[in-house]
């Protein structure tokens, strides 16, 4: 299979991002219709040049690839149910933010209407598209992957994670999480300074190199958890680790102490079940298995 | 005043920190004079041309510049309290790990015993004492952090954040706090994809440099929090940041929910209190004003 550079794309879904990717498409002068179900959506694009379609049908049968990015799960059933007949033979990417077992329900029901099914994560906000930074995620069909990435190449850096649909979305929402939580810390952090007159920009100046240098840790942790040996010499103890001062000192600022508690939580556990002298890395196990 | 490149220092505490402190002093040609509560520590300081004091008071008597790296705030006063007169006229400077309010304890006790002090807290494991990476947060006395710079620059970068003594210990917790925080965000996400058969590792790699990059969004969330104006255009509202799917998907995952529902709720209590329409750096009201 050839690079197609010039495939007739039909996008579905023109709010923020599916306009932002439609853009990207038209910008570098792919053929481009689009359709959003309320009207009005796709002025701008129209007046660059996107042919606009009066239904979804009409869009997925000017396309030989579909892209998907609609409100939800649900809204990609409501549209694409009723055209599975027309879908089949052509290749669909949707970029819709669905949870993992959402994307395999549809590559199921890809694979039942003859549709080549790719599944896609975003990682920016709409500004990014089209510029450095941008990370989309894909899982599916390795040959929709293949032969489109050049298009694909258009949004942002792609990385193909495997023929399980369900795992790009399961990236995509493994590492969100990462980010709120890491939010919630920095503000946590800011919040606890701001009593001694320390501004959120200046605790932000400090904490974003720290943080981005603790990142380090991160592979060696990794390495302890798929050891599977939490008793490896030189780790920092779940006893040593224990966040007591500083939930004292969040309350002695003023502020919540549940941020910082529900790390405590996850050490208290472990140092419960016996394994205090083992390393900070255990608290993998508290989330991998609750309860 | 000028900079003392050679002045006598003592070191009491030699637990794995002190030792790697007292470490880069000797080994920096310093005439350095150690002490530790229970014997054998000091050998290999020793060794290296360090002078073994028999008592604190001896040791204290020892040097001109006297640093604590002791277990914990009531180990140092145990320590400190007999040799207040001993100390006068000296200067303390203080890096055992302390909570704002005990390093002001100690700034003001040291003030009445007309000692000059000087507190730190050490954001670096003993094994990153004076290499690249080791950062010393400082406050208190002026002069002690300027007279002694060169010597402190032996162990780590340092930044000086003013004379309240509680303000080092202060950003020191702060920033733990976010590491910790980070640290299970981290966690959450590789019990997620685990299930699916993706390594810590392989996550690690994927997560360390998104959540990098995502640092970038501290100035942001901190310019709307220093203004005070979370209505402001162009943020990511609140109710859009709801976190409904990676907690269904961490359940079907089949993975604790709490690391994320800790977010939610802060997420929730603004909502609740009617301001869903604005940014999510609103969160940081949810903790600087608990209850």
């Amino acid at each position: 299979m050839t690079s197609d550079d010039n495939v007739q794309v039909s996008v579905l879904g023109l709010g923020a991002m599916g306009s932002a990717l439609a853009g990207a498409l038209v910008r570098a002068g792919h053929p481009t219709t689009v359709w959003n179900r309320s009207p009005g959506k796709a002025d701008d694009l129209v007046a660059r040049g996107a042919r606009l379609a009066a239904t979804a049908g009409d869009a997925v049968r000017g396309g030989r690839l579909v892209i998907a990015c609609l409100l939800d799960h649900a809204s990609v059933r409501e549209v694409l149910d009723p055209l599975a007949g027309e879908l089949a033979g052509r290749a669909l990417i949707n970029v819709t933010t669905t949870r993992p077992a959402q994307a395999r329900e549809m590559a199921a029901w890809a694979a039942q209407a003859g549709v080549a099914y790719l599944d896609g994560g975003i990682m920016a906000v709409p500004d990014m598209i089209g510029r450095p930074g941008a990370s989309i995620l894909y899982s599916g069909s390795a040959e929709v992957f293949d032969q489109h990435r050049p298009l694909l190449d258009l949004w942002g850096g792609g990385t193909y994670f495997g023929d399980d649909a369900g795992l790009a979305s399961l990236y995509d929402l493994a590492l969100l999480s990462g980010m709120y939580v890491m939010f919630a810390g920095f503000m946590h952090g800011a919040a606890m300074v701001a009593p001694a007159g320390v501004t959120a920009r200046e605790f932000a100046a400090m904490a974003a190199p720290f943080l981005t240098a603790m990142t380090d840790g991160f592979q060696e942790y990794a390495a302890v958890i798929d050891g599977g040996d939490y008793t490896v010499e030189g780790q920092q103890s779940l006893e040593f680790s224990d966040l007591g001062d500083l939930l004292a000192a969040s309350s002695d600022q003023g502020v919540s102490t549940e941020v910082v508690a529900m790390v405590q939580r996850l050490i208290q556990r472990q140092i419960d079940a016996g394994h205090g002298k083992e390393g900070f890395a255990r608290i993998f196990e508290s989330i991998r298995r609750p309860g």
